[in-house]
């Protein structure tokens, strides 16, 4: 059976392709739901895709990973900046864990600069729209799978 | 149809009138809720009025007020100082926000004068009790119905 | 007698209308002093409106609305980030005070975001356009006449 | 009827005994609820124990203890640093409350010293693991009921 | 001819012993300008006493100190926090300055804590209320005509 | 032999009962002295109840509790926020220490929030008034005696 | 008719000559007004050069300037730290801006490192003494009059 | 019996007349002594004078004090920037403090430039040399004799 | 022909595999090179992959690669924390920029948090180790050659 | 002979004509050194005009003008903002020096704001654009030979 | 008779040896006070060698080192970081002062990156261990003996 | 064969004993490297001796240290304050470093109180002028040869 990677999306991700364009491009989060799905089979894993608006509900997910997924891509939105609960739970997790951003948050607000998560992931990415999932699902893939470039 | 207004109120505030009312004042949240809905008949506009204790149902009413109401009246009470997922949301909305406050925060504590969703809002105001909704629904009135003073 | 209300602006106000249309509007100090005069027959109230580019000026005014005023607007302008006789002026006179803006100042430069005054004032708002010191007005009428929504 | 002490524990507490034990120790919130259950009639208190990994589920607990409970043990985890809700919450139920971590916070991150929690609490201790929920809760019993050591 | 003492009063001054009395005590400023006058008669000492709301008046009568005045008191009030040019004005004055303030400025706002005048003093002292002002005398007494204690 | 648990007191609390008794309570340290006694008599320990306004005295009865104490509880009292010496004196004495306060230092002054001590303390407390110092002893009692809950 | 470039000297520059010669040098004010009247024919400018020690009558000045004058020069002394006043009539002028010191005053207090009007002036001088007036001249003459090096 | 006055001087202040004399002068603390003695006896005033370098020491001369003494004269020296401990003490006497600076400390280090005394003390001087300790015993006559100018 | 990517990598990356294998890997520089000769071939892509120790040298590099090249991979190793020269070089080439780490660095000193390259970046990744380098390879294929995932 | 000026271009000013016309302008390095040409023959100097990548060619150029040139100008570029090392070339020269800057730093990101060499140099300008250099050249002249406007 | 150097060494240093000997090493303070007696010898200095846990004690030796002796070599320990008192007595005392510490304070907690000492000393010292003292005295030797190697 | 001590100085030391003499006296550097020569001798080591301006070079140089040399003496200079690639290389030599400054830099500007190689050098003095290399060398002989004083 392939390993599982666990990819959440935090608040607002469901809008994707409807706000802020300029900013987040027009692809939607189904877009990148089947993009994670066609890269999963490409890479042998499994991949669950989530998003929710309620903090408690990624911390359940998170929680229920442990000991059954082998990852998580995580892109935290707006939460990478005010959550400790979200570190906590990642690092009660005990995966590995990759951080990722659709757009190149250190070219935006100030207060975006800082991440809760970074000092305690595996890995960072930021920058790389949606094709950023794909390259976290690569590093995966290699990582666990022993697949080496 | 007239237009309508979303009127969302943050944590906490269900307990208007018995909380604290030597900072807040003796009106429960069903007196402000009533003062709107005169308000919005005398200056033809629509009102929805919510509450919650849940940042996550937040978002999801500001998601659903996108294409649907032409406003939003935001008192995001605690949320003010510590979430940028509201902010993010009220970006998304597309949507006109006018950010109220029942007390004048710039009076209180210094972690009260910091809010995230000012620098996003069209326009903020604090200190004028329940009054503010009333004085921010007739700001719409002029700005949506082309109402002059 | 009608309660005299004492509308106060501050630095460069005189060239509203003709300065940074795109952060003010069109409309001149004159305007807005009409407005405020209409408003004020409207709500039971008297209005004197001035403006001036000297502190010193302001401060007389301020001191002479002691006693004989039964509240002040004022527009500090760029005088609200960097006095502190006009906050102390604003306590001596024992009168309720409301801070207004024309524009959301939360969504301009940093330097712009504290105020000496809003501590120290009744209420604060901005980025009403000139409908702020109608809405100013009327919460006024209500605070002093008794007059509920 | 003993009063009632409602004990709160906030996001990924459930997984006690599991997460970190170099830090948080090998008991279970299950061990710690018997714990407390065996104090309170020990301390002729009533107990009422709950964990949330939902903020929103949190304030509506305490909401509810206003009038009926006697007093609040909390445990606010990760939130101690970036909730203004929960505090605004406690302040509301107008009970006394005893704030406790299991580890020294002080001895951690930077990031975990500050509590928005502390300065509106009634006490605050950390670092006695378990056992703290045990001397707060025979702290009430001494404050409650009247019996001194 | 006694030498000549310029006793200078900032702005709000002029409110004395009706503005605050909590802080400021009962006295009216012409109370101390008495006090002033008669302490400089037992001090052997003449007294130019003034105040102003108006900087630029203030600067002017600094410069006209120059070469004229053996020293000067000022109680510059909430310029003390704001002005750079009556630092720069007292600087060219080349001339001792006594910095004085009636309440303890250090037991009060942040932001009153701050001078731009005490660096360049020859003294300062505050929380004496209006005898401060003759012990101030007193000091150029001792200082100008050699009397010593 | 009953296990000894050194008892140490900071500056000025010799004046516990005269001094603010608004923030400190009646209590003479006597009385908690003796309050320790009962409590190391009910818990099975010995307590040796120290107070000096020193420094180094302080430092002096540190070193010489080591390998003869079996546990340090200490109120810095103000050496708290202002002494690196104590710190260095408390890890090289290579025992448990616990921190306590009578008030809840985190409701006071800014400069109060800090202590030099808790980040090397095994545990920390404050708010429980003269309690605190029975409670710590008793912990003390769980952790050396093997006494559970 | 030759274009007119304001030339504005603030709090203080009167007493230029007499004050703190070895920073500022032995010219006075008419010797630099001199210096620019024959620097402006030399370019093919008119000059109108004036000082004041109060900040509204240079705000005044300053909206005079708008559509008549085509640059200004200014040396704003210690408004230039303290004024947003100016800068916001500065930008309302919609004129080119030079600002001009005397002295270098990056070496100086650190107060003084930073401009209000630095972030909206078209060009910034320091250090050239009275020297740096010609120059501005000279650089407004170059881009008013199409003149190149 | 005339009030009693404590005069208190903080470390190093044994040195005077020999240490720093650009900076504090060639009047030893003898000179000083005698200086207070002639005041006391012209303003109907007991003092005892001392200095210590062991901060305990002042402790205890502070504690001593209430209860006994009218009012506290106290130049902290190196302490006043350092010492939490002479601040509780100074509240715990329950007597008005003057606290005196023999320099302009204002004029000297940044870290000289907060004091811990100040915020509690009643009224504060600094740079009148050795005269201070005179202006302040003759303003607790006033205040305790009733004496005015 | 293949679109060019420069590979450039900052100090001390020349001691790869031998400097801090517990922080960096075991891989040489050389390994590096070879696994993006061998990326570039598969992604259709052709590779200059150069390391300097000089800033000047870098920057010459940069310079050269405007107009020649389709996009920088750019490992600034220690100048990215203190090189505002490299950041405006890589402004000035007018090309896609992909920052890359092989450690995270946001787990490490908080000086190497902060970055002058990122704000100026197209995407930034750290944490992946040597297959950073491919995933960043990858992307530019994506990007430039127009191939989806 | 006539004195020599060096004037020093700092990293990526080679591009100037090339990169970022918006900010920088279309004139190239070669036009201002012909610019500067002119300049030095008009007021009777000598010009070095040279740019370098390589901090350490900037040193050595620095070095080797002591005893030899009679100023310097400077255009440090990004290493303004970074490099203590040319700041204490500077002052080991013993040379005057002014800084010019082609753009205004103040109204850039606040990183350019602080620049090394400001404080330790003779005079400062920015945002003049290359005409910059032709002023700085004038100022010698007048400072060097004696020329006065 | 050879020139005297005082050794003083700051609180808890009686404990060198025996406490945390993996940063401090295993030597005892007498080991350290023996071998700056043959360094002494070796280099024709005097040494008196004293430690202290009494911050009045170590003011008082200072004190008494001025005329007397021609070198304070001081490990001022956990005072380093907290005491005025120390350098202003260091200062008072006129004398040439060595700050050493036995371990790298920089590579510690940031507290212990301050020193209140070292802007005063003459120079300073930390990592050598307790061959630091040796070098200490041979500089000290150096500089007073006219010795040079 | 002795061991190797690489004995490294950075930018504008080749200027020693020309530049700012009353801060770093009137030795050259040849005068240094004489001195290193006599002191190697003395102690059984090797010396060489190097100077650069340029930073890469002082990095080649730090690479070629490792496995080949002993320990590193490094007088940073002005890079102390700016250079992380230093430290980086330092780390990678794993050699032990000792960083040595001719003046105190903690009396001379802030921005030089801080040190990037201080923190993980083994040992740091500064101060003691060219006499501090050869106690350097001295540390390194005790250190690597095993003879102690």
């Amino acid at each position: 059976m392939p390993p599982i990677v666990l990819v959440l999306n935090g608040p607002n991700l469901n809008l994707l392709g409807t706000r802020e364009p300029a900013t987040y491009g027009h692809e939607t989060l189904a877009d990148i739901s089947a993009l994670c799905g066609r890269a999963a089979d490409e890479f042998g894993l499994a991949v669950e895709f989530r998003q929710t608006n309620h903090e408690g509900e990624l911390l359940d997910w998170i929680h229920g990973a442990r000991n059954r997924c082998a990852g998580i891509v995580i892109n935290p939105a707006a939460w990478t900046h005010t959550s400790v609960a979200i570190r906590d739970a990642l690092i009660a997790s005990e995966l590995p864990v990759i951080e990722v951003h659709l757009s190149n948050v250190h070219a935006r607000e100030p207060f975006r600069h800082h991440s809760f998560v970074s000092a305690i992931a595996t890995a960072v990415m930021c920058g790389f729209g949606s094709h950023g999932y794909r390259l976290a699902l690569e590093h995966f893939s290699q990582r666990l799978l022993g697949k080496t470039a």
